[in-house]
């Protein structure tokens, strides 16, 4: 039986976390461009997490604290809310082991993310865009189904997960001097952040919309701040940093850059002229934010998923 | 000195023109997806030409042909006429020797590619859209400069190269039973039948646009017809077959499967939402025939390239 983590995952959890991820997930390539190495003036490797079962990095936490948790999830499955990924990765990760996964979405959320969630089996349950009305709805629903709730960012479980993303990377890449990781509930920027710390030695930073800026502005001032309907377009990156998270990342990562909403279209932009990789808007925070810094040497950017709403986009 | 071929490329000449071109291409990933096994009713690999250098399988048949007329390239230089993809891929492979090229482009290229032929260091000349307007004007500047021409399709040793795209595929995966390849000028799909006939054993399908059907409607009548000033979306695959490519094709193609422009463009969409790759248009013929097959067993598509003028979608 394995222990629910209660602390800041160790280098151990973290390991634990990838050995016991390993026979559900895919361990993602890393791609590269010499035309984007010209434009962000470095050596890029592109790590990605969008070809990640469900199309995100969010299988790894997922499937981690379904694992860790196995048992309850089991008697009476497990509960969430998500703008999306999470909630397809958790749908994904409980139907890995025969549970039951029950799927709290704003009602806003992309049409593909609510498909995507369906496929998997996730019983969904809509509520307000806001994450008040999200906790709200998911603790009325847990109530009703004793399902055990497995928060998208801030558990400790979920971040050893995330953390298996960038473990690999720097695993195969030592090399590494600049890493951009995209930040919205923190969940992938803590993990990034404890793996560069326990197993790499690269400047972190994490990649933010100026339209979502609480990391920033915690980062800068020291204490956690809430940010509250946000209207970028990178839809996965709207949440406010965790209780958990926050100081992971506080004390481990270099700098939180600011992205604008033009910005993280040239992004997606360049992203798909040079890789021919199709990434979500949030994912392009993290190649925007290269191309914005240009900082020289051998780096790594996290392109964190690939799920969007393709069918708006016509040929003629 | 190689000699440039004078017919039908062999076995042995499909393998050494791979060798030839080793040092200089990519030896491109193949992809795959549950999700699109489930829609297209197969085990399916997707060759991935749109990571070919250049962004299309088109440096194959370039870097062929330029490293056998080598010296030729060298003393005045190599001229094509194309509608993007072979131009940017000729410029490219002339640049690898330091050899000089010449492309003809139709005035209404889209502005990616042009950008790429640029950025190779290829000298454009822009004609009229038509396939008469781009061999005059070729052959007017091939006076003025002595250039080599090097067609972009109707060539045996272009056929060769093209072919090292599927000579690849069906090494690494000899299961294959059903083979998918966009049709244009049929540079690809004849070598695509040669390195079969040869190495293989797959149904071959030539996928084409219903609004350019000169292949379907030649296959189906034994003689070549001509497509004029087609309208498809699927700019790479406008042309009519080539003298050359037409018989081997006639010989050796299962059947052509014709793509509405709806079909194309949601083989396009399911593509970039199964397999987050970003292909052009003339790639998505092979995935939508896919889809419209259904035909079962392992399969293999040809993404044949992913260069597209991409700052038309927004992300708003």
């Amino acid at each position: 039986m394995t222990a629910s983590l209660t602390e800041v995952p160790t280098a151990q959890d973290i390991k634990a976390a990838a050995q016991r991820i390993a026979p559900y997930i895919n361990r993602t390539p890393s791609f590269s461009s010499l035309r984007f190495n010209e434009l962000a003036c470095g050596e890029y490797l592109l790590k990605g997490e969008h070809l990640q079962l469900t199309g995100a990095f969010k299988a790894r936490g997922a499937m981690n604290a379904i694992l860790v948790h196995q048992s309850k999830a089991l008697s009476s499955g497990v509960i969430t809310h998500s703008s999306g990924n999470h909630g397809a990765a958790l749908a994904w990760a409980a139907s890995q082991v025969g549970a039951k996964a029950y799927i709290i979405m704003p009602s806003n959320a992309p049409k593909s993310k609510i498909a995507s969630v369906r496929h998997y089996g996730g019983v969904i349950t809509f509520c307000e865009p806001t994450l008040e009305a999200r906790e709200t709805t998911a603790t009325r629903i847990q109530k009703e189904t004793s399902a055990y709730l497995i928060h998208p960012y801030d558990d400790y479980d979920i971040i050893a997960g995330q953390a298996t993303a960038t473990y690999e990377l720097l695993k195969d890449n030592p090399e590494i001097e600049h890493l951009f990781v995209p930040v919205g509930g923190g969940g992938l920027l803590s993990g990034a952040a404890l793996a560069n710390y326990y197993f790499g030695n690269a400047k972190l930073y994490g990649c933010e919309p100026e339209l979502a800026r609480d990391a920033y502005d915690g980062f800068v001032s020291g204490k956690r701040v809430l940010v509250k309907n946000s209207e970028t377009i990178a839809d996965g990156l709207k949440t406010s940093l965790g209780k958990k998270n926050f100081p992971i990342i506080k004390s481990h990562v270099n700098q939180i850059i600011l992205l604008t909403e033009k910005e993280i279209e040239t992004g997606w932009h360049i992203c798909l002229e040079t890789t021919k990789q199709f990434i979500e808007p949030s994912a392009a925070t993290g190649v925007a934010a290269a191309l914005k810094m240009k900082t020289k040497g051998v780096c790594g950017i996290l392109l964190c998923g690939g799920n969007m709403d393709v069918r708006k986009f016509t040929l003629r």
